[in-house]
């Protein structure tokens, strides 16, 4: 199994630790002894079974590591998250590059991953079509697969996922009623929670069909289906006129030539007088995702900036009423699915396969680390047409007893403005 | 006078409701019969005593109008609030333009207008060295000269002004002994605020001579000079380490094509560890500014979108926790400054003249228009540096009472993320 000669492993792990930064880890090659960097103590040892990874950790550390990780010629000795949060710490920083190669590269995987009509259908099924089954064995009680909201840190994943579902009915203030429209709608929680909890009817837009039937299952269930639309299509074919336009972690898969189209769209569904609110994972600077994560996971995704999502509204002169960044929320959720996921890995591996299993703890791992580390954000953007006044006079309604102040606010703030 | 015949009056009057679109206002010319849209009830009436100025109103209406209006030329009978509220409402509207006649004459006017070192110096004299008498006899006791913050609609402007300054503390949650740069500091309310209320030690920039003696003599007479430095340089030439940058109401100043410098100036300020808050005047889509306010009241003026501020933070990859947008906050204190200018208006024109009078009292007017029927936005920015993490878990203490929550809630916060 050795190409190389032994004496060349010392030169070989320090070529990696080069590239990846100087990470309290120890690196061990098959049987040898441990290589780290002095004066560290170690979180976690890195045990490589297969030295022909190594070039591949010198020259593209993510995608090689994580393609090892997942077919078993990796193993971490340790916690793998505190393993992950410390290489993402030792990852050399500094001022962003912007490099024209970096761009070039980025918009060429855009171009190249595509996001017709044709090829967000197969990106979506990917994914979200992997089987209903699966995500029940890690996902909240009502299937809720994205950034919960924790309204204290030691809330449950059921608890935070409730809160997270009201608190973007009370961001935009659902009115009974009211018309609404949820593009990328997963297995339709929030727009059941809408349609139960605001008296607003709503039409639900989603491309992947098993999340589809699952969720007209749940409102025929639940009695809604008066209330809630539930319609297997893609954001673009919205039709029909909307008090308000609400959509939970679809901007991520729309592709970042697309994001005026999707303002377009908006603006068909709730005109001038219409608020809405994107809810997306997002970056401080403009990246491409991972690309393990785009091959493995995620195909045909990119997460914006706050300035890349703003292409979405501008050219309609929405006035942007009120955007927070909830990452730690995120590192907290995945936390939570993590610890659920490592629970069935076993049932995962036997179904799915080892490979599968080992992949997925991986994505969700590195995942809470780039919340937790800062190298992702999640963002909650509150929007308003040009016609449509702010729903509050202050936020301090959102975080009130929501039981009577709130009305009493919003009546002194309609006052104020007559 | 007339310099044309009559009988074309009722043609160039309708050439003109045909440039500012179908308001329901009577226009007048001198002693003839009135004309307005037909089938709406007028809510105020213009006089044109000079018909020369038609010819202006139909091509450039804004700057026309507003020239006549200062010069005594142009007379509104009835409620002026309500009457630029009507014609902004009436204004012909749709997609916004982006042609690139529009933008070369939005950059060539950048270019022009000037932001190099000298030019600041220049523009700032022109506005806030108009002499601290003068904004004395309609601002607040402590000359604030921002956006306020009302808790509630009813508050009075001193009581929103001590809001606003307290409300910005907490947003980048201001710990005692920590140094803070406030950079354009205006008369110095926010940076002794910071000091007093706050025990931190403050570092605040202004270029205009007059504001800075008047915040170092109210330094002295509090107190705390050994606390508070007002420097008299621009925020390019702040040095030293500091825990929080904190800038209201500076960038409408600094130039679009400054603000990856202004990024730089902060990163070298508070690095990747530290946080800050940028308060300034957006827009919704990228427009120059009205002409006639940076001619006569605000030359060098630039007044971003969100999307366009983001240059500053983007490169050195700040992470953006929180924006609010407070335009309805400053409809509000610009009614509060308009009223103790009208009030004032006798002693200003007696001073100043008729025509800085009338033309003062314009830009306070057309200013509440403007943020009341969404042409302008106010946004607040809370941002933190790649290695600083949110100051809040949730921003619920922001709207807590301030005695005991605020500091349980954070810890419980910090415990959390440990």
């Amino acid at each position: 199994m050795p190409i190389l000669p032994r004496c060349s492993d010392r030169w070989l792990v320090e070529r990696v630790f080069k590239a990846i930064g100087p990470a309290p880890i120890r690196i061990v090659l098959g049987d040898r002894e441990g290589i780290s960097p002095p004066g560290v103590d170690q979180v976690a040892t890195v045990i490589i079974h297969d030295r022909r990874i190594l070039a591949g950790l010198m020259l593209d550390p993510e995608v090689a590591f994580s393609e090892a990780y997942a077919a078993g010629k990796i193993e971490i000795r340790g916690n793998l998250l505190r393993f992950l949060e410390v290489v993402y710490q030792a990852w050399p920083g500094g001022k962003v590059a912007t490099a024209w190669y970096a761009k070039a590269f980025s918009k060429w995987t855009e171009w190249w991953q595509g996001d017709t009509l044709q090829g967000s259908r197969k990106n979506i099924y990917h994914h979200y079509d992997l089987g209903n089954d699966f995500y029940k064995l890690w996902l909240d009680r009502q299937m809720v697969y994205t950034c919960a909201y924790f309204p204290t840190p030691s809330a449950t994943i059921e608890e935070a996922q409730e809160a997270k579902l009201d608190y973007v009915c009370r961001k935009v203030r659902l009115q009974a009623g009211e018309s609404v429209v949820d593009a990328g709608c997963g297995w339709g929680a929030l727009a059941l929670h809408m349609a139960r909890n605001y008296g607003v009817n709503v039409k639900a837009f989603n491309v992947s069909h098993e999340q589809i039937l699952f969720a007209r299952e749940r409102a025929r269930a639940e009695g809604l289906t008066g209330q809630v639309e539930f319609i297997e299509d893609d954001y673009r074919n919205i039709r029909g006129k909307f008090d308000a336009f609400l959509s939970v972690g679809m901007l991520e898969h729309v592709g970042l030539k697309h994001y005026a189209e999707l303002g377009d769209v908006i603006h068909r569904a709730i005109g001038d007088s219409g608020r809405g609110l994107l809810h997306f994972i997002g970056r401080s600077h403009p990246v491409a995702l991972s690309r393990w994560i785009r091959k493995r996971i995620f195909p045909g995704s990119y997460v914006p900036t706050l300035r890349e999502a703003m292409a979405t509204l501008e050219p309609w002169s929405y006035s942007v009423l009120d955007v927070e960044n909830l990452r730690l929320h995120y590192a907290r959720t995945l936390e939570h699915w993590l610890d659920r996921f490592e629970r069935s890995q076993d049932e995962v591996a036997a179904k799915y396969g080892e490979w599968f299993a080992r992949a997925w703890r991986l994505y969700l791992a590195g995942s809470v680390t780039a919340f937790k580390c800062n190298t992702m954000q999640l963002f909650q953007i509150v929007f308003a047409g040009a016609k449509c006044n702010p729903m509050y006079w202050t936020r301090a309604p959102l975080y009130a007893d929501h039981s009577g102040q709130d009305q009493e606010q919003g009546h002194e703030w309609t006052h104020a403005m007559s």
